[in-house]
């Protein structure tokens, strides 16, 4: 029905006859001439109509925005004058003999020159789509993904599907579960990840395997989740993890190359321990040039005890945040700061600022510097390099709350001061993940999942020493972002029996729930590794949106419900009954008011 | 930790000093030296250790079947007598000179050279993908996949992901449910289908999309399907039903091309009701050469009633099946296959069996020809080219069960008496089927589903005739297999509600399901036809097997649990109240006990 897209067209057609098929973008009607904007999916070009071909130019006059048409004509180059270097196609434009209007439209319930409520945007999904900034995300992603692909099958990795009705498995975020209608009273549960299938099929010896497959959680939705996303998973045997992080570091870099023309480099790598220390976060945005620095040594004497007391505490932390040019911050703002590290269990933000200094501490402006001697305060600028100008802002707390509390200060001063260079990449490797971690009920937690390697120890050694074992874990993080994550497995059933008891999961359950993983490690499983990325978030960073609905064609509001088809929604209660299930609790929202449509 | 595939080593590497990972598949202790057969995902390759390498000799007794090993060695060319050809890399060995057990097995619980049950072999599926035979065809599944995709990105196909977590549709199967925490007492539905929304990406424009995506059925399971199943899912705006179906069967010549080798040829074309004449089926078989005939004509005046009632009948039908040389078939095989058409619903079979014939009817066996004259006995043999040696079956029912039931009969004589070309490839496309079906309470089902088009007819046409409407859908049909089927969908408002009311859908009920839809028929749809391939299947008939649970990783029984992880499970009480649902039924299945796990 068409001979080339409305888009593609270019001075290489000038005096071609062609058939577009598309939407009236736009149209104007100039009494003796009618021009419309012509879009479809490469594009718009400007069509017109001319009263000498009568019949398409009388029809022309019933276009209205959205109309769906089918026009032929010729290609003409416009006068120099008419020239729009603004459009792609400007240097062109169709000459329109015959017009089909294919399908009629009724005016929009969206506005497409101004800004919809998100809301309105996600019920008219379809009409948000048609928006070139929409749509060209979901290009960019069928471009991302395709390119992953072919890299992944150049490099031996087999794409290989795993199941979506799955076991419930005990990880951290909560299941979407599924009722059985042959086994009433039981459930399947949708997959957090492939995690299990993809260790089992490297026990199956395929070697390499990769998927890009949607993996579910049910959870208290942020405005940067989703119940369902998009993992590209990945997992090989007999590779160390270097080996993996650098075949999944090329394949991120030749993506960005190819979608971006960026060049990434090498990716440095950075311990938890030292992106802790330094940014206060396990995914460092490096962009951002400010550094935590530790200075509790030297406040362990001082009678301040909000500094002493975590100084001399081992589990307490005491930071300085050094702000290039923070000096102009007034009272004002620098009580904002304070509130928003609350946000994060801090209780105050003590500050030393440093206008242009004379003698001594002359020019320093801080509410606690009385309780520090003159040579402290001196030690404190000396150590983080502070000049006039400058801000420095204190954490003083137990280690966790300083570290996030600064650390997310530091992100947003880099943002509210333009501190961070926004215009560049900045990827890195996170190593050397803790094993575990404090569960909050005197227990501990897999920091990565139960099936992470540790590092160089044995069980025994394990069992004896878990708060210190590291693991074999890295997270690939970019401006900020993780946008993947992975291990070196256990591939010893020994060490994941121990892993499994230092969880606190006693030899019955697991045998109830991880009877088939501790069986299959008994067959001369391969040492195996993997890394999963966050699809979603990859596409996010290369289309530049912050807004993961932007790549999703049908996404879920932050209540887990989609606004254009109105689900969830009520079941048929017979259909209930033959799942042997019922409803026994009828909430609705308080968020969110849904028709019930069933 | 490898330099080569085992299953890739070739005289090209005699000489070279490479390390290689596997399994040991075999061991042969010679005394003198130690042979194993070596195993990775690539084949298998001759190791062999000398008492000189003593350390790696010793190790190397300790080896068993399944040991997990990484041996480095000196490539040679095995001696001219010691040549292996039926093995890939049989014209080589590597002298092992080193050897690390990366990890022991112990003994298999299934035996590699024997049958196991198909029980064991889904319990212990880690191991059962060992067997090369399992890993090539999944190993093809990736390759197929990975062909699919290249040819749709090559042809402007964009690859969208719809979502997993949708509204409940009304098509024939059941939907699985999955309770919303959020949304208490709500429920979403995993797809049936991506239909819907691949129709709203054609309403947004995007011109042509295709998703590689799993859809689910929570149906009675027969042998041939899995209550997840993978579909190549296919969309098109401003493309013809013809230009569709040119575009897919070129896609799928040039799979059969990549993978078999062999040039499919054009398709032909069939209606449904040439389909249903000659070969009593939609989906025909045509490397099977008998075919139906029609004899109704014949037999309207006799007083056989069995015959006459369904000649004289609009609804019945009269046919008869030719079975070159069948007329060999013993009394007690006929009988036979006159309980197997009962199946389908036949009464009974009756036959003409023609011997060698002298004079007249002389060399006729029938137990109806009594109640035939001759002249009609001579023309329905001369109407179905009857020959000495054949049998002429008989099917005088209504039209669908003499159909059905000599189709079916058709099909199985093909395979019992190698009529059937088993070595060919017969594909065809069948075109035109009705729009709508009988649903057996008075009123109309949709033969294909409820967005199909019908072919060149007006809203109100439709309305006055439903029952003679033609759909413009289409099935592609491989050696009897409906590999995939699609159709013009409709693009106006006013022909999907007409269609909603032909099928008894109110126009509250198409509001509240559908009230998305006819929403975006308003505004400017294009015309828009699209098609669904059975992934599963076309990976079955490309890999030979007539299993479906040999083309999936992780399959699910024909009871829909997975025998491995031993899901579906009972769920936490605790977990379930926060879903706001309660079980109110357990059965045990009769078929399959499974054990309680949670």
């Amino acid at each position: 029905m068409r001979t080339e897209y409305c888009g593609q067209l270019n001075l290489s057609h000038v005096g071609q006859q062609v058939t577009l098929c598309g939407w009236v973008n736009r149209r104007r009607d100039l009494g003796s001439l009618i021009f419309i904007d012509m879009r479809d999916r490469e594009g718009i070009v400007q069509v017109f109509f001319d009263p000498d071909r009568q019949e398409a130019f009388n029809l022309a006059s019933e276009l209205r925005n959205e109309f769906c048409i089918q026009i032929t004509g010729t290609v003409r180059a416009r006068d120099e004058k008419n020239k729009n270097s603004d459009m792609p196609t400007g240097e062109i434009e169709v000459f329109a003999t015959d017009l089909v209007i294919i399908n009629r439209s009724e005016p929009l319930p969206l506005d497409s020159n101004h800004e919809n409520s998100e809301e309105a945007r996600l019920k008219y999904r379809y009409l948000d789509l048609r928006r070139p900034d929409m749509a060209n995300r979901l290009k960019a992603r069928a471009k991302i993904t395709s390119f992953v692909r072919r890299f992944m099958d150049d490099n031996g990795f087999l794409d290989i599907e795993t199941p979506m009705l799955t076991k419930a498995t005990p990880e951290g975020a909560r299941d979407y579960l599924v009722p059985s209608r042959v086994h009433k009273g039981k459930f399947y549960a949708l997959p957090q990840s492939p995690q299990l299938f993809k260790q089992l099929l490297m026990m199956s010896g395929f070697d390499r395997y990769y998927q890009i497959v949607k993996c579910f959680r049910d959870e208290d939705l942020r405005a940067d989740r989703q119940p369902e996303f998009t993992q590209i998973d990945v997992e090989t045997s007999f590779m160390t993890a270097p080996q993996v992080r650098e075949k999944m570091e090329r394949l991120v870099r030749e993506l960005w190359l190819d979608v971006k023309g960026v060049e990434l480099g090498d990716f440095p790598q950075m311990t938890f321990a030292e992106a802790m220390r330094r940014y206060g976060s396990d995914k460092p945005d490096l962009r951002n040039p400010m550094e935590l620095v530790d200075v509790a040594d030297l406040l362990k004497e001082v009678e301040f005890k909000v500094f002493s007391g975590p100084a001399n505490d081992a589990k307490g932390r005491v930071a300085a945040l050094r702000v290039p040019g923070g000096a102009t911050l007034s009272r004002k703002q620098i009580d904002e700061y304070g509130k928003f590290i609350e946000i994060y269990g801090a209780k105050g933000l003590a500050y030393i600022k440093v206008n242009e200094r004379a003698n001594g501490l002359e020019g320093i402006q801080s509410p606690v510097a009385k309780f520090l001697t003159a040579e402290i305060v001196e030690a404190i600028l000396a150590r983080t390099g502070a000049a006039d100008g400058d801000m420095i802002f204190f954490g003083a707390d137990n280690a966790a709350v300083v570290s996030d509390a600064l650390g997310a200060l530091r992100l947003k001063l880099g943002r509210d001061l333009n501190i961070t260079e926004e215009g560049r990449w900045a990827p890195l490797w996170v190593i050397d993940f803790p094993m575990f971690e404090d569960n909050g009920e005197g227990g501990l937690t897999a920091m990565h999942h139960p099936f992470t390697a540790p590092k160089d120890m044995t069980p025994e050694e394990l069992k004896n020493l878990p708060e210190t074992a590291i693991a074999n874990a890295y997270d690939m993080v970019i401006n900020g972002y993780e946008v993947g994550g992975g291990s070196v497995r256990i591939h010893n059933s020994q060490m994941q029996q121990t892993v499994f008891s230092i969880l606190g999961i006693n030899e019955q359950e697991q045998r109830e729930k991880f009877g088939f993983l501790l069986d299959a490690l008994k067959y001369g499983t391969p040492p195996h590794a993997g890394l999963a990325f966050g699809l979603d978030r990859l596409v996010m960073l290369l289309t530049g949106t912050d807004n993961i609905r932007d790549v999703i064609a049908f996404p879920k509001t932050t209540a887990a419900a989609c606004l254009m088809t109105e689900a969830p929604s009520f079941a048929n209660p017979a259909g209930l009954a033959e799942l042997g299930i019922q409803v026994v609790k009828k909430e609705k929202p308080a968020s969110e008011e849904m028709p019930e449509n069933d």
